[in-house]
């Protein structure tokens, strides 16, 4: 994860620390790598579901996705707020994205709960990160909405846990 | 762009003959990776806009994007409804997009506007393609979304160009 | 599939020429009678649904159920505007229908499923054909709202046949 | 009317006795086909209207025929609420409609207010003979659903009524 | 079930007798500490669902409990509309409850929709014991209420039935 | 209470028997007197209300009379609906009533939530007399229209008698 | 039209003279009046319409009388806000009215719309001379108001007076 | 219908071909002309309408001029977005409308019900043909739109038609 | 600006003087062809913009031609409530309008914006004239709608005034 | 209330004469002063408000509150519409304003009242002030919106009157 | 307040430690009891209010009850989010709750204000108290919650304090 | 910044210490007296804007006004509702607002953008100071809503930056 200089045409005036300016856009941008990853991966499970419980999961992954989706924007302009710098491609997502790609051909449905239940719970732990680094900075507003991306994550471990095991 | 035989998990009964099946969706399946590239783009040159007609810009592509993206769930689906397989991952993004991307630290205003235009008239040319597929195949539902989408991209193009040059 | 000479009455005037405004209601009368068919047994299993599946199957076919209903007056009025006749009667549905009724006091949700696929093809071939005798005709506007619902029924399709299958 | 024995699996617990689950549901089944076949009537009346009045009365005809409409999933799945069976297909509705079709090539304006007026004073009549049924069997919930129709009945009949008679 | 007499300050005028503003409070009180049992119930078996049904369920649960929910103010309120008291208390609600607490560590999905069926069934015959009440006391208002919760509470029985049992 | 012989030409088909169409539409007619003196008397108050609960009784007398109107169109209609005729002038009204009119110069608060509420009494009983007669004829729906008149004329007591008093 | 002097209780401060305090809310009173009680002659065409233009005129009436009512509780507040008192019961009404009632037993649809046409003119030259009356106590807001309701009682005349002649 | 030369200023980058961009904007420009032609004459008659069945005539050409005019804007703009110029002032309509003004004194209402139906037959034509010209410049997004306008039409003069006969 | 008898068929009852009748309606007649020719000049600037603030100026004009489409049916409803004829087609508004064309090919933004804000000044000086002219006949309802009218040009102009010049 | 001439760059162009210019832009900017300080006095006492009627008061004045602060934008605009500026800072409504500030450490609710009606009757006489002298200058525009807000002003005292009076 | 074992069949993955998913669910459970019996009293007081603030107070306690409870499904669910159980009955309310219940027959309304003022007390002392444990817990997103309901808590004791005493 | 002693009628119970007490809303009140300020400064600049921006920065400075005057109400809520008290009037707020008024005659729109920017950052600072004083006290609910309001803050900073440089 490394942390370009920032032209200064793209900063913004701000009264957090420069380590402040420089570590938490860098963190972030890595997040909204993983965000976009996992949005990919939930819409791949979500067009690829098959068996019994289609319309079910079909739609459970929908709302998972648009809930996933919904933090983007959000992600990238808290870092722009404070001056920093954001994700800019899909070869940037590629090169910054912790969450791993699943291109396979054919997967069942447990497999696809159990892989986003997985990926989630990475995503968490990720954000509580954020989140401490944040604290450590003074940046009390990225940490504020940290703080409900946190609560949807874990709702969506839940669900995706409960689901992928038998009653 | 390659088109591996799809899983019989994966099929869907439909009454198109089979090189329709094999080819329409791979013709969907860049279509929609270029759809993605042109969208994080788009989201990019929205975030890092710079200058007098700051919020002006940053509102065109924010509302450019939003057009973009309400295309790449309806492209996905189509190729599922016929039997075929859509995108998967980010890295199968990358590999599938035709789109360059533009990592460039600093990009002024103009050069947003022009490369912009300039994907659209390419992402143009590859929808009229498409839509020329699916008219020898007899796929006229997939033809006419398409043409919805046409329109759409000409008036990105418009304002884009208009946007662009001196008065 | 007779079409009796229309009443000067119930006449509207087009520029389409005789042999459109002959056969063009006459196919869409017998597609109105199969969507009706459709319709009707949709919420027939819609209503007799049971097992562990209930609620997401009873969902799912009253969905399927609304999207099929919401053809009929538009499939009636085409016809009308350019000046030919429609359905009449629940008799006259059951003589021109093509799609067979099922009476069975009792069907297991994997046949109803099964069934409900099985019909959503046909009609898929069955506006397909009105499809390509509207081009042959110039009726554009016909062809054009027939290209949507065939979009529809391929998403029914899809659906169902997910739903029908084991994961 | 007759009333097959239902199926175990189609059965619903109640604590009305055994003749109440017997009848209701019958004299709901004949209903739900008498107001099916109102439906299209009145929708066929719809699609072939002529004259001056073109505009006013192929509106009040819509406006009728969708609150008949409303009463379908209504009446089927209070028959279904108490353990009884329902409507299945088009030729079952054919089978139990009290009220006739009319095929008629051309109806006068005039005619169609006639005949549709009288088709609603026979439904109200029905609708009265199942509402005495419910009350004699304790069935509230189908009578209390029954009287708000009745009244619907009663304003479409004046409507129909006034509009059918010089000022 | 006891029926203190109500304080002066509590009395609302009414030209019921003094039998039904004595009786049918009482047994509005008893059936409102039903309801809130049922509702707290349906809450925890939405809370503490499990199994690969577990987003149908907890849906299914989550609509019936809001659908509980809206009667407990009705319930209340025409108790004091006709100048008798209603609940006051937790531990009020607990004295009054006919239906029993489930405290179990864990259920299974299958026994927690048998359970939810049964309660049902036994509320709707309280209902309709009320509804005798109001009818016997000329209180029409109330006797009307109840008719439509009993048609809802026979539909949750029927999905939690058909959902309970296998196809 | 008069009932003249209904003209022809403002007489609607109906299954009651003539005794029905006699007696009800006069009981409507008078009750419609009731309810539009009702609702004359009420905004009066809540025009000419004084004193430091102003807002608070304004409000609640605003709300009242909005049910109070709400109520004109349904009696009338009623009456029509089964062929009998309903009021036509101020006059008529000034004829029908039996509520009081009260063209005092000043009344206090008190006086007026006080005289509401006995009017409020008055015509609960007057509905509940209406409300016989249809069981009686066997007019269920305006006995059902009725029940949640009733209901809602013995809140706007509740609350008229709740306020008229000290805590 | 008399005057009399408002209770000290029933006052309300305004810079507006002695003159305009007194003749202002009187003339607004016997406005109120007559638009009451053409409120109520247009709902008793509304109910008793006839003919083949039945729906279209009872629609009509409808609007008319919805726009008419919508004026009452504007005017009796237009006269409280300058400190005078107004309508107070349905014999006040009657005693203030000028427009006539109708309490025929049959009216033709023609008859009815030109007694409405004539009623509406009168008003608007009712309306006309209040507007005088303010411009001279400089009560601009009620002028003002009243040029609102003069342009909507024009149009209804325009409506009234096409319609109830041949074209 | 004569073709300029399009300023360097106010073209747009397009794949199509030179001479779709030289023959589709014109025939839009003409089409253009004749929609704001239409619109004007149809607002004429609903404004100056009269007889018996003014409202319901009055209505009907405001929904239709409605529709007329939501055309407008669409049309200018697919114009514009394939490097074409368009409709510039009144003077300009005048110049390359195609249909008739009628700025007769007094019209009847048959009379204006048949002009309006000619009028629109034949912008269906003209329609037509633009549509034609489309499909042979490969502009399918011009097409597409043009096909859900000629529906438009064909029911416009449905009702024209229908309307403007006797029953 | 000549002035035709009115048909009787087209005339309607009004208590204005025969001037005002006269008179109003002829200068409200103008003053739509003025909005019209504006209305089409105003569209005609947002389709042929161009330059950098091209997306900014085609928005101000879009919502600039809104407010002024927004005055046509008020402007010539209220000549026909008042009995006066309005405009009745293209050649009419062509040869009433006093505001002038611009059919030039190339308009540069800034002469675009100084024209259509001279056009706006000259519409303010007509509607203050005409405004002048109902004070006189007594029409306060014609003089009403007008003051909202030059509320809004007034505003036009200031926004026209301020983005046509350096800051 | 001085007058300092307008900065070239702040006009706008506008018919009223230079008079007009002058003043009424003055006599706007020291009703906003008060509008503004009158805004913050309210809010002022919907926030320290006290004693039983706290819920009732407290709403009362913030619906007041909501109503002034409408006012706020609107009065600057007119102003500026016709080239004159407006307030600039709260330095600026504090030497313009002439309702007076109360910085009362406690205010008994009967006092917040009576001063508040007293403030809003000064407001009444301002704006009765500002509306002569449009009138005189033939700002028809700036003295319609004058009469909607004196009527609400009326209205605010009517409630603050009637409220800090006993009943 | 006991914490026993969580069933592995209720448990959710998370990254917290075993003492967090152990202490803070167990004190969301108290919680939760303790709002679900703060949610019956304020009903109780709601239903049972009396004197002349009988509609203030009732909206005051009906607005706060809802508040109260829009917290119970929101603090349920966060304890299972991170693998806790949650209320489960009635009963269990009864044994956790720590606010008393109050059944007096007949409650004044200012000690009915009193008691839900020193109730909320009590509750903002007890979810302060959550809010330390999950600060030290690391569970940020349940501290973050908790901090909105503190506020909506300290805003209920505020209006019951103010309403509860004099001015 | 001073603090007098809250009088007993206006404090409100917390379990605050009384240092918060007494801190905390002096913190608030000088904010909101900076908020008043920015607010009025940020709608001068929105009257007075001028230059070819002129509509883009008129909007956005109307976008940021809306977002700064939705906190007034919040923040001085917070105050009282742990028995502080807050701003009383225009002078109060001259007194306690920190940031500087700018009532010069002409201000460019460069000038205005980067003095706006700069009154931001300040407010941000400022906010980031009661952040902690909050944290110090354990006032988390005060805490929580500052954080989205410095995330509002430092958005429009952004905006403000960007615009104010060329790009």
């Amino acid at each position: 994860m490394t942390t370009p200089a920032v032209r200064p045409q793209l900063q913004s005036p701000t009264d957090l620390q420069s380590n402040a300016v420089r570590d938490i856009p860098a963190a972030l941008r890595a997040l909204l790598a993983d965000v976009f990853a996992l949005y990919v991966k939930t819409k791949n499970f979500h067009w690829h579901m098959s068996g019994h419980h289609f319309r079910d999961y079909h739609l459970l992954l929908d709302e998972q996705s648009e809930q996933i989706f919904a933090m983007t924007d959000d992600i990238a302009e808290r870092a722009r707020k404070i001056g920093g710098t954001t994700i800019r491609s899909i070869g940037h997502i590629k090169r910054e994205q912790r969450l791993l790609d699943n291109d396979g051909e054919f997967v069942t449905p447990q497999d696809m709960l159990a892989e986003l239940r997985s990926d989630n719970q990475q995503l968490t732990s990720e954000m509580r990160r954020v989140h401490e680094l944040c604290d450590q900075c003074g940046d009390v507003a990225t940490a504020s909405v940290l703080e409900n991306w946190i609560d949807q994550t874990e709702r969506r471990i839940w669900f995706l846990y409960k689901t992928g095991r038998p009653g």
